[in-house]
């Protein structure tokens, strides 16, 4: 039952995309329903990449799972890449850091946190991917910081070198927790919600592949109105980037995290919050560096003052928060207020 | 004998300050008796507010003592706003942030340190407060980066809007520690302290309303003297803002800290310098804001990179310390030593 | 059999040295054989350090060790100075901390690592080291962001003043550690390493004298050719110094460390990184100032943005990592990534 009413949203929002990109002129009706669409179509996506990872054994599913969780957020920034846009990919990789250690973390706590007192997790295991955490967003932020007094030919030697570095150590890091220390990390909580295979293996690559090119067409829909809708709204490019992007790319994961901190899996959510931050930091963000060579433009690693800003407070305190090992509602106000005061600070750039 | 002494420093030190206000002309006699004069009936205010407490039951009386607690500094802070004294004020929040994690703690842990090789305290409280005290700052720190590039209505709008975003933050703290988590919160150390009524409960009024008129009055004759005795010593304003307005107003804090330190409750001490700077971040910076309104120039929240240097450094050696949950004098010593050289940067300046 | 290749080692290297020195007018024959030389001048140095200190009783003997442990690095330095080359002392100051928390941990945990799954370390000791690591490299952080804006006489009276407290800092420490609070502090693993006395006490001595006098000797060799050797390479100063200098003056260090490493007593290792950085942040770096004055040109604290956001970012990471207690050589990968990072950086400036 439940099943069908997603099926039959998937199939809605993309047939209304689908409409709005090839019937009207509303770059804001073509911008909403292809953000709709995407939500959605993350959603299945992540859904078959967890099938197909189930019949292609732990370490190839691990290796698939950990690739394609940021899979639609990837897709998105290519097409971004491809216009030239930038600046907004960057703010988008800052947003989505913000997002997950700030938003995602903040509302899961608080959804935790109204149900449970207090909400306890593995905090050897928090420590230790808040070490992860920290070196991953550290390694982003060094680069920035020397980048910013360097010639342009430098730069982009540089933010080449630095990418190939953090995509040598996101695979040093998956042969680490999936192979040589993979019993050491598994959180209980986190196994026991694994939904298994929905669908048989066949039907799961399928899905998966259709999903993938859904997500690509109505991401190319997405960034082709983007910057029409920045422009009527008065938004800057850093502030889509960094929010409204952000917010559609990651909406699926969002969710999940939520759901289950109210089932009291807090560390399950931390897990999703914190992974995908790693994800980003280690894996797309260089990934993209490499991807705009195809398109004969470099785009370099230099962020903004604000966006470093924005990312070392939000692993600061994210890292604070877990590294103690127990959430309380209060927790996740205040992050979600940092998020909110850090929203309304690039909407005023 | 003792409580005796006490008062008749209180009126000793009062009348001293209304002489040389009325009757002399020397600016350093006027400051320096306004001053002391601050010192002990913020103390006094202090005495008044906790007895009141008593009287009002645990939720009002803790709102009280929350809401009171820096009550001397921030009515000086109102008559400096009153003179347009912006960067002062603004100096004296940074002042009062470092010198309660720097010096408060640094000499208590000291004074500890002394008597007690290592000294205990309860490290999950320590680590769930140093995340709280974390967030609180960083919440100040954000708009000062952010908002060093916005044009001024943009800035009065943004601090606005921040200060209300910390107004709520800080009763949803309020409401947490002493509603939903007051029981998680609790350090039996510090309850034990609680000297409970001395006055009946009219006196206890009595002597809050009239403290806090005379901590108004002598806050006025401290600021009216105060550019001239920073003009004749060659003093900044930021430095007197920082230094010495911040000791002025936490002095009677800064000697509770101490003295209970040096009974082997240091988990109370580091409440005390922890909780106050929260105070400071979250209540009474917003309040200021909101405060500089009425007198028809609003004062924004953009600290200089000097001051963040200072708050985000405090913070982080304050944290850094009270999370393993246990102190000795050298940690004390390089508290104070950082806090020196905070003075001689600040003095340079 | 082991000491006799030792012995030949330091006999041959300072031969050739001094053979490049006098009779060749290659500058890079002169710098990589003064540099060989070094190093196992160094070696030599540290265990006749070791051995004067058994026989001078622990007290005397524990505050050789720990003024001598980094002379090599000290000797050269004040070479340095006494060429002027200021920007050059200040690299290699920052090299020699970077270089401890990142490449001499990073590399121990990775050869730890390789052999054991995960070593533990008592982690209430790597968290009171971690929190005097802070403050000690704070203590370097803060008079630089501060001295930014002075003029030159402010600047070296703030840098005199710092040095002063910070060796004050430094005598306090080692009472700290070696009187009152030496039982809490010492770790079993690490005594159990010390190799006790290999020579009787006058030979010692006399070692030590010798060693101390050919490391001077050698390091104005190393000294007299590097600006040549810069210059033919193309490398600025700040890279020579942090990368070059710092490598040379701890390499002796570096490979205990690294051993200790694989024999499971990572605790040690970490000891060394971390105790070395205190050493040279509370010790090294204020001596120098002072040592400057004798050669009539002071030498001010302050340290370029690039060397500040380098040691900041080399605290932070390693405090993260040495704070949970345990390390497996994942965290070295990323603490070595970091590292090449750093130094690929400081190459393009």
């Amino acid at each position: 039952m439940k099943q069908k009413l997603f099926y039959s949203l998937v199939v809605f929002f993309t047939a209304l995309s689908a409409w709005a990109h090839y019937f009207t002129h509303s770059s804001g009706l073509q911008f909403t329903t292809a953000a709709a669409a995407i939500i959605v179509l993350a959603a299945l996506l992540g859904k078959a990449t967890e099938s197909v990872s189930h019949y292609a054994g732990e370490r190839v599913g691990g290796f698939l799972n950990a690739t394609f969780g940021n899979a639609a957020e990837l897709i998105i920034a290519i097409f971004l890449i491809k216009e030239g846009l930038f600046d907004m990919v960057k703010a988008s990789i800052t947003g989505s850091i913000i997002g997950n250690l700030l938003l995602v973390l903040g509302l899961s706590v608080i959804a935790g946190g109204i149900k449970f007192k207090q909400q306890r997790f593995n905090a050897l295991l928090a420590g230790h991917n808040s070490s992860l955490m920290l070196l991953a967003v550290i390694s982003l932020f060094i680069p920035a910081v020397f980048m910013r007094q360097l010639n342009v030919p430098h730069i982009n030697q540089l933010s080449l070198m630095i990418s190939g570095l953090l995509i040598v150590s996101y695979i040093l890091w998956l042969i680490f927790s999936m192979i040589t220390h993979k019993d050491v990390l598994s959180d209980e909580n986190a196994s026991d919600e694994e939904e298994g295979a929905i669908w048989s293996k066949g039907v799961s690559v399928l899905i998966l592949l259709v999903a993938t090119v859904f997500v690509a067409i109505t991401s190319e829909w997405l960034v082709h109105s983007i910057e029409a809708v920045a422009k009527s709204l008065g938004w800057s490019e850093i502030f889509v980037g960094a929010f409204v992007i952000a917010i559609v790319g990651n909406a699926a994961e969002h969710s999940a995290a939520i759901f289950l901190a109210m089932k009291n899996k807090i560390g399950a959510s931390v897990e999703i919050a914190v992974g995908s931050s790693l994800q980003i930091a280690l894996f797309v963000a260089p990934t993209l560096v490499f991807v705009s060579l195809f398109f004969g433009n470099q785009m370099d690693l230099v962020f903004t003052s604000y966006e470093l800003a924005a990312i070392g407070v939000a692993t600061f305190i994210a890292s604070s928060i877990a590294r103690d090992g127990s959430t309380n509602w209060y927790e996740g106000i205040l992050l979600v207020v940092v998020y909110i005061i850090l929203g309304t600070a690039f909407y005023f750039i």
